[in-house]
């Protein structure tokens, strides 16, 4: 029987760390066999932060690449045609804890992080020439556009302020009960997703469609050169705090070889009563040096609340490789407050419009 | 030194999702070779119901076969001998969270369904010639003989109504903290096991022996025609509410070659001080098309409490497989109450003495 | 690139049960290749209990050695430099929950033990001739150097007195937010370890150390014999039952081939407004029959609180060995409590100077 043609499968969600802006989407070739892996990240650093009220020191986990464990596979089911899963738990690898989930895309359906759980990615996928069915829990596809140009990739205290102060809700990061779709690869450098996931409420009361939304991405990439635009809608019941949250941003990304540049621009908007918008930007350099890196990231983001509150943040970081899936690193970022804005790094706190810095030096081991 | 004799493993608990009709012991073979296996199923799928009152639409887990993940192994320890282990944790993969397990065979010990927990399985077992000696927490065995008959396998819309509407309290499905024996193949046809539980209570108290209890099925195969009965009774003290549960059902299965035919009959009994029984039966036919399978389910549940409410249920399901390991499937059910009954499919709320619709359209992968 | 000379790896705190004692660190020998490791224990027993008051009767986990399930990894990154990882999450096999943790070295910290997490060890480490350099959650140093001469291994009714009674508080067994340096192998016999960990507080309050801490333990071992010393301290507020504990304990063992005996003697004091010191001592014997092995010990461990209470135990065990992967055991303990103390066995409940008994009867596969 045969019930499929040439196919491609998706699955590279996880990310490379500290590897070339993204820029892509996560469909990669052919189906070429099948296999079940293992892998993880295994990630502790250091972690120092000062600001004008409070300082603080300690261990903390992922300040490289996300502390994870998983298994994923992929079955070959013939001409191209592939079936597969993906499950994978975050760590907390200075308390051996998991990290957070989310059940419903709201704030009523946050999990304990005192377990693992497959809280990162839970998810079943049909692949063929059309591209990938995927149901589950995974990124948002604005997340994946936002994450992707950011030199530090969402982790430790270097990671862009359109990323750490995000207001954009439950679904900034990830959603459950999704269902999406991944354009095939060999469009031409065209690559692009969509995204329909549910909060799952009883109907006919006011919160009928809170946690419901849809996101989407579309992009290029050409050679050196990548760009994408992502937005993103969830819905919440209007009170004076919430309401639907909607998100926008666009990134792209230049390879010179001797440093590779990235630049993105966000907008996220909180529809309560006063709505309120934050807009947000970052440029960022990854310089090669043989294996190593060094990191370069320069972001601000805020809001149009009274005050107009907003952060600056600088952040340089050093890679050091002693193989591909074992590094040393350390970070430093300054930020700056501003409006009001009263952001501490590495868990110091520091008053309204005053600086606060912070450090990493740690170790990550990926498997 | 010569320690053991012929012998043989225990071990397929697995349920083969969508197989034929087990309705025969787990035991299966002689210890040949060590070994630690990896294996699970992601299996998601938009779910609706529509009841009088209100409809629902989800993405949900273990439509086709229960989403899980586990570790089983097994050591061949010389002459027919083995020692083995088995853990094997739920996942809800439509949010990546675990599934609630129990650990004393009481309402007071339910734990979160946040995270993973090896609440489907998690024994160690000695097997040799007289059979295999299990400890730990495992499917109850009126359990087994309960799902064994049930085309659906207790998963989704499509699962017969003794099954989804049981009254037979934390022992119905699995218990911890038990002694498990399972008689060895090669007795001509013959199978059967017998549990002992504990609630581990304080003594001396009305509730000491809440949640202690036996299970034992016992059955017969030969070629295309099984038979078994099981019978359990789990202790609770005696209020207006709760008291003994007994269960006891008989099933049977015929492999006509174009088409499959099984039966079975269910009696739970709660001991309260106005005690309530509830009896049920289902028939279900599985007809192979190639590779793939039409299935169907009637069954009823119902309980003599006031009014006598009573739900009957009408399955029909679809089964396309890729491969044995992954198929795409829809199921409809169609549920008609009486007596009072207000049973509505697949999350939709329906008013007594009126049906429900459901129907489920998923995606299944084994590892 | 060279960046490595001769290194050794460390890793393997997965004590291999009912083994000799230790009596040296986990150091052990140059890294050799890369590998990525699934392993576990699932161990499950009978146990019952009997006190003046009630006795019990359970399914117990880790009667002999502690269940649980790990991944661990090493990397070879060439001239003997590595860098390693290493999960371990414990199991309760009775009932498949996992085994609570602890997030702050705190009581605020401890976790749920309803799920599975990394409560055992969630470390990243990196290796070199001068040693290791480990990062995250671990056993600490003096609960090491406690558990190496107890012939139980810290598990089920035998375990010696001063591990079962610790008056040690959270860190007593492991600590979280640990930065820790063991020396490398090829001392000419001398190892050792230091630890620093943190309890991660606001500052500038009373409670900003609580949890805060430095472990350190060295020893020597040539041919049959060893010796090692260890020391603690971990900050509390100071209250009228909480402060400062420190911990000191000195272990030796000699193996005289047809029995390998040890010794240790334990001092815990916790400096509450009115400090209270417990101190015990304990005497072990493993008798190698074969492949199987019996086991003894005698212990004591008490305090200075008024009446000056204090059990003692008297421990007897029976490994019956299917193979090093596989055992059965039994094991049989008498406690004496004086002085107002009322320790019970297995869960029974014992008036003060009474004595209890308890024994294990069960089974042991490790993976």
């Amino acid at each position: 029987m045969k019930r499929a043609s040439l196919a491609a499968i998706a699955g590279s969600a996880l990310c490379a760390s500290g590897a070339a802006f993204a820029q892509a989407s996560q469909v990669q070739g052919p189906v070429t066999g099948s296999s079940v892996t293992l892998f993880g990240v295994a990630d502790a650093a250091v972690a120092y932060g000062s600001g004008s009220i409070a300082t603080k020191t300690q261990l903390i986990s992922s300040g490289n690449s996300a502390s994870r464990i998983g298994f994923r596979g992929i079955e070959d089911l013939g001409g191209g045609l592939g079936a597969g899963f993906w499950l994978e738990s975050g760590v907390s690898l200075d308390t051996g804890t998991g990290v957070a989930g989310n059940t419903n895309n709201q704030a009523s359906g946050a999990t304990s992080a005192d377990a693992l759980s497959f809280n990162r990615r839970s998810t079943v996928s049909l692949i063929d020439l059309w591209g990938e069915l995927r149901l589950g829990r995974d990124f948002t596809a604005h997340y994946r556009n936002r994450t992707d140009v950011d030199p530090f990739d969402n982790n430790g205290v270097g990671t862009i302020q359109p990323q750490a102060g995000s207001i954009a809700g439950p679904t900034s990061t990830r959603a459950s009960n999704m269902l999406g779709y991944f354009l095939p690869p060999g469009l031409g450098g065209l690559f692009g997703e969509v995204q329909y996931f549910m909060g799952e409420n009883q109907k006919h009361t006011p919160a009928a469609d809170d946690g419901t939304g849809l996101s989407g991405r579309v992009g290029w990439r050409s050679g050196p050169f990548g760009i994408a635009v992502a937005t993103a809608r969830t819905d919440y019941q209007q009170t004076a705090t919430n309401g639907d949250i909607r998100s926008t941003n666009v990134g792209a990304s230049y390879d010179f070889q001797i440093v590779e540049v990235s630049a993105g621009y966000y907008r996220d908007k909180v529809e309560s009563f006063q709505p309120v918008t934050a807009t947000g930007y970052a440029v960022g350099f990854i310089v090669p040096v043989g294996i190593d890196q060094i990191k370069f990231a320069w972001s601000r983001y805020g809001t149009d609340a009274i005050g107009d509150p907003a952060a600056r943040k600088l952040s340089l970081g050093y890679v050091y490789s002693f193989s591909k899936r074992s590094v040393a690193y350390a970070t430093y970022s300054h930020l700056s407050n501003s409006g009001g804005s009263a952001v501490g790094l590495n868990g110091s706190i520091t008053a309204p419009d005053r600086s606060s810095n912070g450090y990493d030096l740690g170790l990550r081991h990926s498997f």
